[in-house]
């Protein structure tokens, strides 16, 4: 049974903030919120949690391993060096999608996330240290076979993006619905999904589905483990292990 | 008549680095490329160019006012600070698709995106200083109507993000097809196009397809200039102008 | 008594890189040596200790609080996301001084700092979590008085600047000789030093050298605790209390 | 004749920020001055201009080739991506002293370094394209003979510094006081010196000076352009020189 812990990272009031008094640079505002999810991707990432971007004003993270204390100082951190500050909510569930679903209203409860007052909501719950276990995170690697053979080299950059663009919409949307699992676009043809305790023939109904949908063939390699870096790797090294074998779906558990 | 100048930024020979000799950290690599994205908008800014993400390890750039020196400046910055290294296609077309169509061809020429020997291609023609006018680049910029209340504030903050997404996907195939122009992901529920001389038809016409295909409603600014920075500041004030009217499309020209 | 442990950072091969095949751009390497700096400092920061950059190409960081396991991690990240790589000396012991010279000799037995093929040493010793106690390390926070009146407002800004450096070159030499502590610069008006057990008269002493030697005032608060974010914190709260008394000395324990 | 175009970029109200409400972290605080220098370095790079980070709170950079809108919008991006604003003094002279002294009254006839109300100032003149030369700038670019294999490779790594530190502060409060000249640590064992028209005999009296005061051996390259870029490269190229020949002083023009 997977015992996922997640944060959800809410840019306080961001959306007003960017047109006031008048619209700011979008390349400056581009900086920032890259800037800021590579930070937070550093101080989740270094007791080896995952952050993924999402919508940037909205961000997505593992966090099993870190505690509240944790988070606390992220918050402070972020806070000293940005014209922005971010709220967090946090919890744990079976399934990512409870887990995020809790984390979600935490701050919902607390305001709205246009709200001008509401700001620096730290709150949630993390798992005890003594129930922590190597099967709490599932996290499966998807990438696009041959992307650079079959788009990148042949077509324009965004009609190979398209194709790319497209297999993330339909698998995010699908292992959400089927699944209960949360899928992040995470730079070139790759995908990570948080995943409840799914088996291999999970992955191939999702690679089916997408194939029927939009035409793009997906891999995937899937892991377990404490926390997202360890699951992650493991998914990675199943992964490499699909290049390896011209397999779809290898499970590294 | 437009005629956008776009960048192909893709790094040399990306997908093998991060795996060899074994994979590397996922949180490592998310750092590596949001920052090199941060960069990237910076030093294109500076010159009031825009940057898209996009794929990360494939980014197009609006450079219209930047020429070749610039653009081998970028890259000499980019091989002293980076552990990878990148190569730049340039070109100018009437539609931005043809433009990066070629812009794409300058490095599809030179070898595969992951050969090994291909690195720092700078290749391709800038706007000569004075052929440059008002009306080279015309950029759109979506968003979604009350995107907070509707989503954030409502559903867990994945589902919001579904919501985006496949809006986001409906409406860069469409654009792409019916008008072709090039729409961009840039945060929060924004999207920036980067079209040909449309009129406000066109943006009806494909506000109107998003809604019919995936329930959800955008509004859109456009503007139009010398440079992405001043186009897409005129796009930014005609929106806030949709906000102000309740208005679906409003023309910054 | 104090038990320090230090790290020294040692870009590998730095010098003879910054020169090949030909200089590179001074902007880019102080970009790329404050960059680094920076996140060595969160990456260090995240677990309670402080990293100083001295000669940006040597850094010295009080790492209290964290293991090899942790130093590798950050060593990892480095070279995952910079051209260049960095080499770490971990020691500890009764006087910073000393702590420094075994870290030094650790990297200094492994070969040059410009030897081509010493890269990523990793090497010494960290305290045992068992032996760690609140008076592991003692900081102190020195600043000018009123340097902003007599200096910043009333001369250019490098006249100012001469008077910060005299004083903090003066002090930074007597507290090593006379004290065995290591002093560093850290922007503004203010030097932290790392000092083994020191009890206010030996401040006093160093204040009272600085004046006659340089004639610029200091003041200094002085904090303890088991890391060194704890014991700076205690120091930067000593030196508030200065500002409050208008003493020379404060000591936060 | 030089024609040196300097300004002085100072953050506001910045040590009164530091301790609101409350003392903030270190590391913090240390991550924000060297990513801002390292934002301005790219910024004013970017057009071939240097800054050097002295206090972090007070930089100073060469500008030659900008104009007050590159100022401004250096001013705007700075805004729009970190907590702090900065004022920037402007100004042009036939020594940088002179020329930083104009750029330092700028600010000051604004208000105090920490006047709450006192934010942005942007005030100055630029040289006009028109007067722009090649002999505008000149740099000297020193460095410590041999400093790996007598110091670094030898000493602590404290105690290396300390040869470095007490060198720099010889000899920047030397050329200032003897030969209107900045100078600046730029990390490892090099200082750049910002300089009137000066002969060889000046840079062999400051070296010989530095030598009898503090026992330490340098060696320079001096470099002349239209810029800080250009000057800098002309005289990191006559500093190769200096290493082929033995020579203590290079002129490259």
């Amino acid at each position: 049974m997977t015992n996922t812990q997640l944060t959800l990272v809410q840019i306080d009031n961001y959306g007003p903030w960017t047109v006031t008094p008048e619209p700011r640079r979008e390349v400056d505002l581009q900086t920032l919120q890259s800037r800021l999810y590579a930070d937070l991707s550093q101080l989740v990432g270094n007791r080896d949690g995952y952050v993924f971007f999402t919508r940037f004003d909205n961000m997505i993270a593992v966090t099993n391993g870190l505690d509240l204390d944790d988070h606390a100082r992220m918050q402070e951190s972020i806070r000293n060096r940005y014209p922005v500050t971010v709220s967090l909510g946090v919890a744990t569930g079976t399934t990512p999608v409870h887990a995020l679903s809790d984390a979600t209203g935490r701050l919902q409860d607390a305001g709205s996330a246009q709200d001008k007052s509401r700001r620096e909501i730290l709150g949630g719950r993390t798992i005890d240290e003594t129930f922590r276990t190597e099967e709490d995170v599932q996290l499966a690697h998807f990438d696009v076979n041959d992307a650079t053979g079959k788009y990148t080299d042949q077509l324009n950059a965004f009609d190979s993006f398209i194709h790319i663009e497209q297999a993330y919409a339909a698998l995010m949307r699908y292992m959400r619905e089927a699944h209960d699992s949360l899928s992040f676009f995470v730079g070139g043809d790759n995908v990570i999904s948080v995943c409840p305790e799914l088996d291999a023939e999970a992955y191939e109904d999702a690679i089916d589905h997408v194939v029927a949908e939009v035409d793009v063939e997906l891999k995937v390699g899937v892991g377990r483990g404490e926390t997202a870096h360890a699951a992650g790797m493991a998914a990675k090294h199943a992964l490499e292990e699909c290049r390896a074998n011209g397999s779809a779906v290898e499970l590294g558990f």
